[in-house]
């Protein structure tokens, strides 16, 4: 009986992650972290797909992140009131965090697979979405909780273009293209079609079509 | 200009640490974890410590580790209701944790030291306590932040006897039995005298001010 938690948060990448994971483990559960990202909606949206794929969602209380930018910091962390919105300022080491956080959710639930939709390609080169980092932190986890954790990221290496294929091949792009939310303007399926975001997703889209149907387009 | 970040509980062993991060650093920041501890008087102890030493004192609300305990996540985590008491349950991965929260903030304060009262002697034998894990731990964050962060482990194999002779050799021997907080009711530097971590302390004492006397007691 193979467990696996996979870190969901309902845009292209961790829902095809999710697919991948559902097609090559018994169990699968979802885990996502609420840390004030740009849209609530986004959180929704994992909701929505964890309920359709019928499978067990946790969503953790992430807000520790915005305590620990530089903002929080200029003031006592300790002091910030109830309901005061934390900022969202990126934080180095975000993933890190919540690699280490599904970690320890999922040894107390024995799922001891990881599954994370990070990519060294077509992104922004955070460092802790490296293969290098992934591997390193696999060894670590192992050794802070004397574990056997595996952490698999089937999309370290694809580009948009190639995530959209995988996606097909679990037979989940239409499913993942009209569901999925990846716009900065919140919105969900295709998005604005303006932002960077969107348009990283669209072009990989049409890059995808264009070659499942034979066609060349130039770059 | 060195500058470190101690991770401080306001006991015996990060209180010594924090003494020799003074000595060995131009500039120290201390950071405590809120955590729902036993006692927070643990919070109370560390303030005073902080304060007694000049040294700035940084306070990260962690109520995320009772989040991930089995007990907050039979039930939706996110629904844990404001002012709810969290599970104190020990959380595997828990050092792991502080160690990479002490590294997001010490980035943004450019502290590239980080240092931290986990031994391997004399203790319970948590996995994120042992050398190994710091050495990989240390890699780790260093490619998660592209980063050169360095962990300094002073007490790593040192034993309760050999804490209380550092703490002599940095003239802080009374300070840190006077002033820390190690016993199991919460009572401050001598403690109840009755609890495993009283024990544990006396007995280290006893040991090294024999041996600093030359007095010779069988083990």
């Amino acid at each position: 009986m193979k467990k696996a938690m996979v870190v969901f948060s309902g845009g292209q990448d961790s829902t095809t992650c999710l697919f991948w994971a559902k097609k090559h483990f018994d169990d699968v559960i979802a885990i996502s972290f609420d840390y004030g990202q740009r849209h609530r909606d986004e959180l929704d949206c994992a909701k929505a797909i964890a309920n359709d794929l019928n499978v067990e969602h946790k969503i953790i209380d992430a807000s520790i992140l915005g305590q620990l930018t530089e903002n929080a910091l200029t003031r006592d962390s300790i002091d910030i009131e109830e309901g005061e919105s934390y900022p969202t300022t990126f934080v180095e080491g975000r993933n890190h965090m919540f690699l280490l956080m599904a970690a320890i959710v999922g040894k107390q639930l024995d799922a001891k697979h990881l599954v994370t939709g990070v990519s060294e390609a077509d992104y922004s080169g955070y460092p802790d979405c490296r293969d290098n980092f992934i591997k390193s932190m696999n060894v670590t986890m192992n050794l802070s909780m004397d574990e056997n954790f595996v952490i698999h990221t089937p999309l370290m290496f694809l580009s948009k273009s190639e995530v959209w294929k995988l996606s097909d091949e679990l037979d989940a792009l239409d499913y993942v293209r009209e569901n999925t939310l990846t716009c900065y303007e919140g919105v969900i399926a295709d998005g604005c079609g303006q932002c960077p975001a969107c348009e990283l997703r669209q072009n990989g889209l049409n890059e995808y079509l264009a070659e499942k149907e034979g066609v060349f387009i130039e770059q």
